[in-house]
């Protein structure tokens, strides 16, 4: 048994009943640290609203509920349930969120069922479901031992985003790898990038570090700098939104520059994801599509106005690391280095 | 007559009445850009609780702030004036702030009057401070001369913090730049840095920025490097806090970061500040003391809290910039270029 069996962690996206007659529960992510707050799904297209509305994020995450809103999309149907009749809430459930691509991955899945030529039904698509989210949690744990392999004693990580159980189906990706340092008792600290403009870092990281009690620090986005500069970092550990064919990986806004600034002091720049986050058929990071999002949210913490009325803002969501920059990715298959269009790519033809 | 001398911008330290009877009135930059509320300081010791609780920030604005403090602290001595009394009202000014030298130097400019033999009055300690003000906007004006010169036509800027007529006695370092830029048409826009954790570029940069309508943008300090990966910049300029000889800058947390990345795309990379703020007494940046305030100010956002209670933050207010990914440094005495030492010191004995 490996030694990070025996983390704790939260669970964000459950299903409640069975398959035919439950309902999706999602920790709705926008209210933490403050309220713990539960919010019911019966209706694929309300799963979809929670998606772009981001009750729940986080690339695998998203992936899961898309699958779960599929099973109420096939409730919705009954008797009528086909391919052919699910594929406009799947088309909602897809267009919800344009950079992560577990998203259309996990929607694929679902389809695939179809292909098979067997009969499907609700308990068909709700099994399917249940294995994305039970082999998400077992990936995690995966690249959680593995990363944490690469790491040095007594380390301390600096981490982006939030990429943990409420980034996941449970444990985390990044912060799987770090719960699992932990575990082996080789983590010094973590500092948490607060995460500008949605905040994730202060209020989800830190929010589930401290529940596990890791030891957790948070920082603004613009410290991270001085802190490598300082010798403070032992390594950058952040997760991925979509990993192209040649290691280009997107990420929540912020990565890029952080992969630089790691490059310049000299510290090795992880980025841990599972392969359904791997998309081959991105050629590079050109091709990943950047979700430009409402301005409102660089102007407002919550309620509060931080700019003048009338300011104008930009909102890019995500950024594009090149390979380059990306020390090693840690998958559930195992670790890979550059040059990524080869490693990546055998570990995707297993 | 050069373009910049009709440029608009707003004050923010102003003396109200004579030497013997007047007060310090300060705009309170902890309540913009929601409310513009100006506040009376009656005594030396009001004015170093405004200097530290940031009622007023900016390197040139603090010193000038503290000059007019040690004319409240002679009115306050009334006929028992002498360079003794005032000592220890100049130690607790000097001490409100640790990281910008401009405090030390405003101070230190008025002690010197004392040291000229001549008779000290009230109204020979309100002429310094006085002409301190009047050289800061004549210094800002003809920074902004020499920095516009060195900027691309219909360029965009990158800036972090504010250095405007908030942070000087008016006109601005880096936004004296700015400002200039756009007198002259050269300007395309500006991007401000938000600047977390006290938002001095969403709340102060675009109050100030939006006032003289020049085109303006928030972004999230993380942005920067997504921004400049894109090629939206042309050209970063920052203010500083303090010059060390070898030209290392201490300036606003995130201020070392933006160098780096501006390195990494070629872009280039500009410090703004009065020859006050260069200070030939300290040798590198190892030699200037980083203020760490309160984690209070990185876990609220105003009133709303960001993260769980009990978090862990740190919160390093300043960072140094080694003068090596300094491309030049704008001075009112001319713009100066590495190795600074030489070329710095240069200047510093004209």
């Amino acid at each position: 048994m490996s030694s990070s069996e025996n983390a704790h962690y939260v669970t964000a996206i459950r299903w409640n009943g069975d398959a035919a007659t439950g309902i999706l529960e999602l920790l709705d992510q926008r209210l933490l640290p403050t309220e713990e707050t539960w919010i019911a799904l019966h209706t694929a297209d309300a799963t979809a609203d929670a998606i772009r509305d981001m009750v729940v994020r986080g690339a695998p995450a998203i992936g899961l509920t898309a699958a779960y809103g599929v099973v109420l999309a096939a409730q919705e149907l009954g008797v009528n349930l086909s391919l052919a009749a699910l594929e406009p809430s799947m088309a909602t459930l897809n267009a919800s969120r344009p950079t992560a691509v577990n998203l259309h991955w996990a929607l694929e899945r679902m389809r695939a069922l179809f292909a098979s030529g067997a009969t499907v039904t609700i308990d068909t698509l709700f099994a399917e479901a249940e294995a994305i989210r039970l082999e998400d949690i077992a990936a995690n744990r995966r690249m959680g031992d593995f990363g944490a392999a690469l790491l040095p004693e007594n380390c301390t990580i600096l981490t982006h985003c939030n990429t943990g159980s409420l980034a996941t189906a449970g444990y985390g990706t990044a912060l799987g790898v770090i719960r699992s340092a932990f575990a082996e008792g080789k983590l010094k600290q973590v500092f948490a990038d607060e995460t500008r403009p949605y905040l994730q870092g202060a209020r989800l990281t830190m929010w589930e570090l401290m529940k596990d009690n890791i030891p957790s620090v948070l920082v603004s986005d613009n410290m991270a700098a001085y802190l490598m500069q300082q010798g403070e970092v032992q390594a950058v550990i952040v997760g991925a939104d979509r990993i192209a064919a040649n290691g280009d990986t997107a990420n929540k806004i912020g990565t890029y520059g952080l992969a630089v600034l790691a490059r310049h002091h000299g510290i090795p720049f992880y980025v841990a994801a599972p392969m359904s986050t791997v998309d081959m058929q991105t050629n590079d990071g050109s091709e990943i599509p950047i979700e430009e999002r409402s301005t409102e949210e660089v102007v407002l913490v919550r309620e509060t106005r931080i700019a003048p009325e009338g300011a104008l803002a930009r909102h890019p969501a995500f950024d594009v690391t090149p390979g380059e920059l990306i020390t090693a990715i840690i998958t559930e298959r195992g670790v890979v280095k550059p040059p990524y269009r080869t490693s990546l790519g055998a570990l995707a033809s297993e």
